[in-house]
């Protein structure tokens, strides 16, 4: 059995402790609660509210429409692509920043379809994240090809001629199951097939190289500790930007940011040259000032051993929270719905209730325990090496038995389904 | 000859002057600015930076996840949307809030491409701003109709049965000349047209109403005072959102927060009823609170008579502005490039300059008049009358005044060009 000052030994000897001071903590812990949800919303960065209040009252406030000169609102996307840049294994000038996932994963599908070497179907996960479904799938009726959606063991099956695209989440958001990106890419390429990928849950909490595949989006209010909403990020292999620089391709929201010269104010589009024609409009700028906030929590880590020591430490507390659940919550019916080998398994662990997953979590969240629910009966519980400690694992497990034990979740308020859930 | 005390004295009767408090004026006022660029950019609202720190340290880093419902984030949206269609003559629950105007234009041009009654060409102004232009381009190309650009004078003859769709921006930015949305709207309906108006340097500033055209976008960080790169606004006619309720039709950028039921996460999407379909990603919450802030800037003067007051107030401003250039910057070869019309100008007045009007506008800047330039030859001078007092139209003129009798916009250092101009 795994006792308590175990976990604290482990943190006192866990070399990314300090980074836990980049966040603002305390305003988490003063409540006694344990946020095990970064996955789905990166905890404040202590440096936000300070660079929120200088843009909001010094830059707009006093420097007002100069500011876009002046305090480099109009480079500040760039600048944030350039640090994103460096946890996914892209290159400086490659990655946009800016609109939402969604909205990235149509320029960068439509851009898939228009490069892809044959017309052919796109291959995606049944359990792929819903927007990135929806997306595709609006876009296939439109282009009239076919959107196939599999399960995960026939992705293989299906890489063959018939496929012209294949769009995946690295890390799957309800199980945190996690692809081998190197080697599916390198299959699909095998077989002709362009690949895109959605880091949403992985960028910035496992360590990702893209500079083999073809196209890839992701989400700056996860493991990048955005903030609410933060804008999203794309990023296309240099050999498909090159093609579009020389054919003149547009991706189609080419709105007024991504032209060669936007303060001409040409009537005629011409497209920027390189990833800078996936930008559209204005992006908000309060946001990607939080955003750049939440990235920098990440690069910190550089000092460290960068995103391969907060792997380690990530598989470190995933592993911990299985074996103290599988020890301490055996017999209420939850069942791991993770992989149990680390390097499937993305930063989360999802366990499985038939029947009321969604009360055990409510009221666990009671006691202070923050993961969230993904219908029908997944717990999900994302774990940040930046800002989790061990014992925050051992006090939610023993928080997570005492909810089970006391069959405390059977409280009827705890049916009552929030409008988020 | 206009005196500054008789300025003054339109000031101290200015029933709308308490208005001004609502802005954060003394970060302006301390630099000695007179800010007249509120078309490109508002003013800092003096609620928004109290508003941007709780959402930052108190919702999102207190509340955590749990904010999209105890602080409302999941219908902020939609509170925004509502209070935004009080300002253009839509009814709550038709406007959408969210992404940048380019991004809504796509939207809502792919549904008017679907619903026209007829295919045919898609009819805009050659001065409409740019990015509406490449949007409407890159989309026409992919459906393989025709984007016609026209001048002003030649739209009515181009109101016939070979046009499907008439896209026009209702004040244009450069001159802000405002068409006459009511008539121009009923002549294409006559005519078998739908209509789209992009309202980016309308809504806050003119009375505006929408109830009888087809679609509308607009800007949130114009007259609306939502902060750079705020989030934009798109409206639908209900007859339109009815049919699409009927058919499923679906608008391309389908993600998953304009879905029915989003936190089903049901693999197949299906529609969000009414304008919730035009939603497409997680909006950006620090943004839009302080686009919140801003809008409510503008609804504060329904208290004062609403838009009418203000358009009233905007008339006077606007015709002292071109009144005092003409009379105190005469000979040094400024021609107003405004209507002259105050029912043909929208809530700016651009002068033209044959060859130094960039010269001359960064020397006004440097004196603490900004206003900006807009290739080849416009100074451009926007007046919200939420902020903007009498005594600062005849001091922003003293100052141009200045510049010009002075010459020193010859100084080389006025010609250097900045990345935003």
């Amino acid at each position: 059995m795994i006792t308590r000052d175990a976990c604290a030994v482990l943190d006192a000897t866990d070399a990314l402790a300090k980074l836990r001071a980049l966040f603002a903590m305390e305003r988490v812990d003063r409540q006694g609660v344990i946020y095990l949800d970064g996955n789905s919303l990166g905890v404040l960065p202590a440096a936000a509210p300070e660079r929120i209040r200088a843009v909001a009252e010094e830059e707009w406030g006093e420097g007002l429409i100069r500011s876009w000169n002046t305090a480099g609102w109009i480079t500040l996307s760039q600048r944030i692509g350039d640090k994103i840049a460096r946890l996914i294994g892209a290159r400086p000038g490659e990655v946009m920043v800016g609109d939402s996932t969604s909205v990235n994963l149509f320029k960068v599908l439509n851009a898939a379809i228009a490069i892809a070497p044959r017309a052919g179907r796109i291959v995606s996960e049944r359990t792929n994240f819903p927007t990135d479904l929806y997306i595709a799938d609006t876009l296939a009726r439109d282009k009239g090809c076919e959107l196939t959606l599999v399960d995960q063991p026939e992705i293989a099956a299906h890489l063959d001629d018939r496929t012209a695209i294949l769009m995946l989440t690295h890390v799957n958001y309800r199980t945190g199951s996690m692809h081998d990106m190197a080697s599916v890419t390198e299959r699909a390429h095998t077989a002709g097939i362009l690949v895109i990928w959605d880091l949403a849950h992985s960028a910035g909490a496992v360590p990702v190289d893209v500079a083999a595949a073809d196209f890839a989006v992701g989400c700056g209010y996860k493991y990048l500790n955005g903030g609410p909403g933060a804008p999203a990020f794309a990023w296309v292999h240099p050999q498909h930007t090159e093609w579009m620089d020389r054919t003149g391709w547009r991706q189609p929201l080419s709105g007024w940011l991504g032209h060669a010269a936007p303060f001409a104010f040409a009537a005629e589009y011409e497209p920027a040259g390189g990833i800078a024609r996936f930008v559209c409009g204005t992006p908000p700028v309060l946001s990607l000032a939080a955003l750049e906030c939440g990235v920098d929590t990440v690069l910190a880590a550089e000092e460290y051993g960068g995103i391969a020591a907060l792997r380690k430490k990530s598989l470190a507390l995933t592993d911990l929270f299985i074996t103290l659940v599988e020890e301490r919550c055996a017999g209420y019916g939850l069942a791991l719905a993770s992989p149990r080998s680390g390097g499937e398994r993305g930063s989360q662990v999802s366990f499985a209730h038939p029947t009321h997953g969604y009360e055990m979590m409510q009221a666990l969240i009671v006691r202070g325990v923050i993961g969230d629910f993904r219908a029908p009966d997944i717990l999900r519980f994302g774990f940040t090496p930046l800002y989790t400690r061990f014992t925050d694992v051992w006090d939610a497990v023993n928080r997570l038995h005492g909810v089970l034990e006391s069959g405390e979740w059977r409280d009827p308020r705890f049916a009552v389904r929030a409008a988020v859930t």
